[in-house]
């Protein structure tokens, strides 16, 4: 019995690295099709997002079946609620990466405002962060769970200077307006990306270490 | 037994109460801290943010202990495992309402813009989401739960409607910049609350019907 659970325990863990990369080549891609205006990337990542969310389902009834039929105790048991959880975090994730998409595709229609540095810097640093909430979450490694959490701060700060930057844009030439307004939004959607991230590192240090750290920073 | 769990899942339903009014007065309370330029009013709804924090580690901790002591069975196992999804969505929710405070302190320190007219009604349309999908997952009744979607869209046009006028005031008058975005801020918060009840309602179609409707809409 017990080795049943560990397989499908080990199957779960597949299936959450495999809607992770799902996601991450979301904003991945979506922060490129902006950074190369490339319309047809953007128009794919929308498109994965039914992929991403039929693996969503696909994994909670995973979940709600190994509860019923294997009723795991303890540390297992945890951890499959806790899964149930993060990959709520990870479909939004993705709804994150499409809004990207969606403010590329209007972005790509009109003149370049300005090169884009900070935003794929940005970029960067969530998909890292997403990478390893969930790496930390499958080797229930809460030490890299609390790398994650270091790093929310990083793009918070650039979410700031992104936005101070475009404000004077604006004050400047009233015409950058709209522009400047759909380039904070995405910004705005990397910073709540990171955020989910941290959501799932704050989860694993619960998980693992029985800390509540959540609304503690 | 069965009566000790039945017992225990109508405690449930009462902390999710409890948990989902703390939020709607948090969001009461955080618009009307704007509208009424209540700074004092804006820092309450700051500080209850641990009192939610705290509700939601009970209420989960309450779910594990009830997955495995009772080993609830189908209805009722889906039942405690949305429940854990939907304390999440909650919690969010008042993070949201903070943020609306924190937003409000900023503007409470500079003239008045314009008078609030959208954004109350917005923020009343989102309160009522919260509270109606609330009801909906503790009476399991999908039927109230699919009139909160229907107003998601309400809400998204308003949001768009208040959206558009901040942007004739910005190109109007550079000053206003700042503040109008502050402004906007507030009602994209209140478009993702309204998003999170919408979540919500549609996680108890699925409990209560079967269907997936969320990724349909």
């Amino acid at each position: 019995m017990v080795k049943v659970l560990d397989k499908e325990l080990q199957k779960l863990k597949e299936k959450l690295l495999q809607i992770g990369a799902l996601v991450e080549a979301q904003l991945d891609r979506s922060v490129k099709s902006l950074v190369e205006r490339d319309s047809e990337l953007a128009r794919e990542v929308i498109d994965l997002d039914h992929e991403v969310n039929r693996l969503e389902v696909e994994i909670d009834e995973e979940c709600i079946r190994l509860l019923a039929l294997r009723q795991p105790e303890a540390g297992d048991l945890r951890f499959v609620t806790t899964a149930m959880k993060i990959v709520t975090d990870l479909e939004r994730m993705g709804d994150l990466a499409v809004d990207i998409s969606e403010r590329a595709l209007e972005l790509n229609e009109e003149p370049v405002l300005k090169p884009y540095i900070d935003i794929p810097r940005m970029a960067g640093a969530a998909s890292q962060m997403l990478r390893e909430a969930l790496d930390a979450f499958v080797n229930k490694d809460s030490e890299l769970a609390r790398k994650v959490l270091g790093k929310d701060d990083f793009v918070d700060e650039l979410n700031r200077q992104i936005f101070r930057e475009l404000l004077t844009f604006m004050i400047e030439d009233p015409h950058t307006i709209s522009r400047a307004i759909r380039i904070s939004y995405i910004s705005k959607y990397l910073e709540r990306i990171a955020d989910h991230a941290t959501n799932i590192a704050e989860m694993v240090v619960y998980l693992v270490e029985g800390k509540i750290i959540r609304h503690m920073m």
